[in-house]
């Protein structure tokens, strides 16, 4: 069993369905085919917005092409200190922007308030040709911690992008995750938030590789296409995008999908709550669970098969210490999580403190 | 009927199927997945040699990181004129190399030969600093012409290339009808001959988008890994790429699916040869025949719905020289084309050559 | 004797008194100070004209500079074959770029011709994705064979390259030389032509290190000092490069400079031109002289300690062929060149063919 | 008066005389000139080893290409939080290393220790794909701060560096000032201490413009005349950097002009110390003072016409908070300071004092 992240599982039914049925016949090539218009329309209905929308394969070549779009070279962006695209994209970002600085801001659980971000922009004063000239704010949503913002924080911190004339990208590679918990549209947490473009992720929530980049002004889209052809990032057989972009959106499946994942989510982490020496260092808000567990347990779990991820962690609450017995682990559930799945890991957790207890 | 490029159809059955086969189960991300793994011992015994495998989607990134692993910013890659590399990339090697200059030779057909290599290397002497200097050979095969360099042509350009400490690619985004064409071994055509790094294109001939670059010497592939990444070409459900790699060479699929589209193209191209007004500017040698024809032709397969590519070229033989009243234009077969598909063309030519004569 | 080049001499006794004068005192730094002030204020009476200028130490930090901020990492630059951005600068213009391509067009004499232009552009399709796309003209005047473009020749490349939207450069290298040698004035060569940019060369006219980039439309230049800055060209005490400019331009000097060194140039090329032997592919209209000298005559100036630069070009007139015996040179006067110095040159050359006469 | 920085001033009298001493005459161009033949045999004295020396303009410039030669895209380059590199180049280490990132260390007064660097490396782990990898060390000394490294420290950081396999460079704007108040030797400063390779600078200290990127390791200097070639750094008339550095170098001038800046330092630092409310945040160790006033101080020193720098920093002791009624001030002295315009500081900043008190 593998819970170590949501990139693990392949395809949902429905979208792997619906690549089967793009499959046949021919089609136009690099994104002119009729699955990727057919995406394209299906998103401005989603985000309720005339939208521009480029599909690529990748959540790194997504985001670090946004940012791109919105960033000279000699810009800098800010983003949470532990955010996937300073932290987890191997510099792709700086690659893409032809050396932009990404300027990390702390905060607990993966997030950061306006007040931060106020702060930060301080010490980057607009004009001062020594310094990167402020550009943009990157915030992930779900964060990098599992966690979300709510819509007025959202709005708060684009408030203040705004303010600074920054533009303002979301990282939405569980998208459909925050959707969900949040209980809002799309519309109502991105562009009405004041969010100017979003990587919308489809990979980790039932496609097998495919995110959109999303402008909601889309005279800012205009060059995006070259940027998109010369990163490599413009499929041939562009109808492999289209077709999964499809078959994810289709009748709300990303929605459903999204929501047996946080639910399964929820029945692991209030599990855990109940697990004599397991610790939450914050909510578990959508798909992902961030516990601390003695390290027997996670021994033990490792023993009978089941996969998560280590992790480590600036962001954890003040007082917050992990001690020497203990795990900081991350497990991530999808569309295929089943229920009997965390069932399993909670039994073995709960066996494995019974024991320990009993010796 | 769509005649205008071998991406313009989806995947051969064979591929899908492997890829359906992929799709259930948990598999580790990022390439460490079980399908990839397999595709690498593959290539491997396709290749009769130790090899590096890097998946990738698209032929762009294939070839824009193959280079960047072979010069240096301050590098030049020389190329044919109009190689894919340096026409049809829109500044890819540019921007993964960090601003290396591709030099073109001209030559007819979309090939040049070792003395042309020679004459343009003399004009970038190593150590002169205000010089870029020279770093690599990159040959498509099959061309951009859709011809054919001979296996003595291959090692005779690399062995200019070794002698002047030039790293060698090969751009084989056609490489299965390259091979099948030659009637030799991928080893011959390749390492035997010189070649140090090969993109090798599946997306064309059979699968969705799947391209491997791969390195005979596995020592220069230390750190491709971090370029592929930061590159944003590190899918994260690897099996996709995996998948697709084992469905393309599994029992030869890929021979075969080559096979028929060269032998389809010859079809045409013996059709055409027939046509009285059409002429071909060098011979079909693979599966693109790019042939002239009477612009009435043109115009009678356009308005029976038979797409095709118009072109244009610096590369035509001398005095070869096109008519006001003419179209160049190529034609691409794949693995899908029908032979009634090939009928269909060269009726439509045949009949409306008789309708001219006749009026 | 060193007449490889006008950069082997040292400033000339204006600009040197000029920087000792500039040397005393406090003065703001990174081009704040009054040298600098004094300076962009010269040329913009220089130019007759609202100018934008930045000061940099070099010839190829300009020219980068100055293409930058006219393409985009996807944009093609459109210069002679054989000019010093393309060739000279060790991929300067790709690394400040970020990627863009330079694309050479050739010509006779290191010039090309509206309709070349044209013909070239017609390759280069603006929206086509994968092409890269056409941003900028770049034209050297002097150009790297010491012709000249006329006023009308700069008009039309420039017509031509606004009905394509192109930004106009002109790499004023030897900016004094050729307006001395047109017999114009500074504006008529540049904004009345249809130039945008210009770097506008001093260190070879008589300064040490000191090149300005000057911008005709204010709004155009707005981002320049970040480019500037983060290249490393911002020096920080700038008056070096002020007070250079003043004494450069102060009284009409590099004008004065311009009109010794060309008419040195006219006298040896004019006593070549009766050496028996000697052959020049086109005229010298600057400072510069490019001829074909007996190698016996070569070995002699070499053997009398007279240094000159052994070139080689594709820019030869059809049927202009060297043989084996002779040597194609190029010889660079300077305001500092003394009548004695083309005296002797020549009376080496003559000598030397006499003697051989005789043998 | 001007004490904003040491950037203010021109040149000593014996650089000055030493470039106008190489004016006259001719020599090659772009380094390979006399005085920079000179220049590299005198540093390698003054560093007691054989060296590579590079001679450019600017300490951007050195500082970019220094780092470019260190890390390659992909890598992380390691700095104090608040170092010029990070904060003052507009970016140009990320521009001329192609985007490696640079990670800033906190630390009070312009210093991080080794435990600092050890706890930061231990969250970039060489081999993980997803992360930047470790490649360098760039430390500052003297520091942002104007506070010095003991060669302990920088031997401890250095082994951890190695420890780590990072190249270690030391950004040396103010080399000279450092060298002078440790009272050792170059050598024992830099390759003594591991320090491979050093930004060497003249410019703050007597020069105009004049920086060395020195190499020890003379192999990996192999491929920087291209990378200083590229960024436009190759000055032409190479012996305006030569002549500048020989100047700078010749009869210990250099540790003269350093050993008067320092004491003009200490001057002005013991009288802050005694002006009532004046507060310095860490010893004034080489000749930069930081020192907080009361604001109605610092407005009468502006009121005199005296200049200085207005500070901000994030390496302030803990607790030590500036009030809203002080400022905190940055004080440079330099070889041109004298000792009468630190007393007019001091008298006026004690008349303010007194002033005030008997309001």
């Amino acid at each position: 069993m593998n819970l170590a992240s949501d990139n693990v599982v392949g395809m949902s039914r429905q979208v792997l369905d619906t690549l089967i049925a793009a499959n046949g016949g021919g089609e136009p090539a690099y994104g002119s085919d009729s699955w990727t218009a057919k995406a394209e329309a299906m998103l401005a209905q989603v985000f309720e917005h005339e939208v521009s929308v480029f599909l690529v394969a990748t959540g790194t070549g997504a985001n670090a092409l946004a940012l791109a779009a919105m960033t000279p070279p000699w810009g800098a962006v800010f983003c949470h200190s532990e955010s996937h695209v300073i932290d987890d994209e191997c510099g792709a970002p700086e690659m893409f922007t032809d050396g932009a600085k990404l300027v990390g801001i702390p905060g607990v659980g993966g997030k950061f308030t306006p007040a931060d971000l106020e702060e930060t922009l301080s010490r980057y004063v607009p004009g001062v040709v020594k310094s990167v000239q402020p550009s943009a704010l990157s915030i992930s949503q779900v964060t990098e911690a599992g966690t979300l913002y709510s819509l007025d924080e959202i709005r708060a911190l684009a408030a203040v992008a705004k303010a600074h004339r920054l533009s303002v990208h979301l990282d939405g590679a569980r998208f459909g995750n925050a959707v969900v918990a949040l209980g809002c549209t799309p519309a109502e947490m991105t562009w009405k938030a004041g969010v100017d473009i979003v990587s919308f992720g489809a990979t980790k929530n039932g496609a097998m590789a495919c995110e959109a980049v999303i402008f909601f002004d889309r005279a800012k889209a205009e060059n995006f296409q070259y940027r998109r052809k010369r990163s490599g990032h413009t499929v041939s057989k562009g109808r492999l995008l289209g077709a999964q972009m499809v078959g994810y959106l289709e009748n709300g499946h990303w929605l459903d999908n999204a929501r047996h994942a946080n639910a399964m989510a929820q029945r692991l982490s209030a599990g855990f709550a109940s697990v004599p020496g397991a610790r939450l260092p914050w909510p578990t808000e959508a798909n992902e669970i961030f516990v601390v567990l003695p390290a027997a347990v996670a021994a033990a779990l490792t023993a009978d098969g089941i996969r998560f991820a280590p992790w480590g962690s600036q962001s954890l609450p003040a007082g917050f210490v992990i001690g020497a017995d203990e795990r900081f682990l991350r497990f991530v559930t999808s569309f295929a999580t089943e229920a009997e799945q965390i069932e399993r890991v909670l039994a073995v957790a709960r066996g494995t403190v019974a024991m320990k207890a009993a010796e």
